[in-house]
């Protein structure tokens, strides 16, 4: 038997973005973000959702990413998670933070959901940086998971700083858009067990 | 600025497997992950994890999963995700239970961590097959994540049962040769914030 190989990209128009290279101030990195989220919508490529790793203190772009769950045919393929295995390919590292690498962080549009919390220690950003909040996702009909209540504070246990509501409003307009537009919400179903 | 692709693909001794299709029994479909995690050890393709989607009734295999962390340089790449990425390659869909679909499964050689976890509920799966504990992959050193305690009855409230300790001490022992190998563990690391 052989099976097909994973493969994810960015869409088409990122290609077009002037991309400036640095960000030196955190609100022009979520703005960024932002319109990441709201190109993905405009041009019907995945839902809501941007995010991308920064250098800290330089501010420097390693990699956008959006959600791509339905393109891609990958639950897996949230906004935060493109952005962490594109600037792991990138560095070339599993390893954001190895030794002697620059310090580095993901900015995300919405707070990460179940999933997106789990895979942020194992990918070695040292901060993140969220826009809108879990019940604004909620608010439209998305789904967080089961995610545990003090998250932030697992994560700053863990030597990741988390900071919130940057451009919450900004963020949020995207998300309502999408609600107000009747995006897909692909979340999992509930129900019984078969 | 353009942007690396992601690309996860099977090791090529996977190919050469007597993969027979379909594993009626619980117990054959847990040997055959534990089998992954062991050929993934020897062939030094990764971490001494397995993983595997099948059909829970019929008991095909729709794809298999192994830990590529460290040859794909993505810190996601664990045999869960890889398991449930290629499945859905496999039947071209994000979602694993869409409606006509057979319930599937996820079976794991260890039980999921932080990540794994959150990834089940957004992929579709039915049910979640166990070998070894948590606590034996954190035994030789590998970190679970901020996981919450509750997680078996977070999933099961999603329509999600979870069977647990199915040939659990030949999974284990997978995790002990691995451990007294002096393989990598390549977690994330603790520290100050920057």
């Amino acid at each position: 038997m052989t099976f097909p190989r994973i493969l994810i990209e960015v869409p088409a128009w990122v290609d077009d973005l002037e991309l400036s290279g640095t960000y030196p101030r955190l609100e022009d990195r979520m703005q960024l973000v932002i319109e990441l989220s709201r190109l993905n919508l405009e041009h019907r490529t995945g839902g809501p959702f941007g995010a991308a790793i920064f250098e800290i203190d330089s501010g420097r772009l390693v990699a956008p990413g959006m959600n791509l769950v339905v393109p891609s045919s990958c639950s897996v393929a949230h906004a935060e998670m493109v952005a962490l295995m594109i600037a792991q390919q990138v560095v070339a590292c599993f390893d954001l933070g190895g030794p002697g690498m620059p310090a580095r962080e993901l900015v995300t549009s919405t707070e990460p959901c179940a999933m997106c919390f789990g895979a942020i220690p194992w990918s070695g950003v040292r901060r993140v940086v969220c826009g809108a909040r879990d019940e604004d996702a909620r608010r439209i009909g998305f789904d967080e998971g089961p995610k545990m209540s003090d998250w932030v504070a697992a994560l700053e246990q863990r030597g990741i700083s988390v900071t919130r509501d940057v451009c919450r409003d900004s963020a949020r307009a995207i998300l309502q858009q999408y609600g107000t537009e009747g995006g897909v919400i692909y979340n999992s179903r509930g129900g019984p067990v078969p």
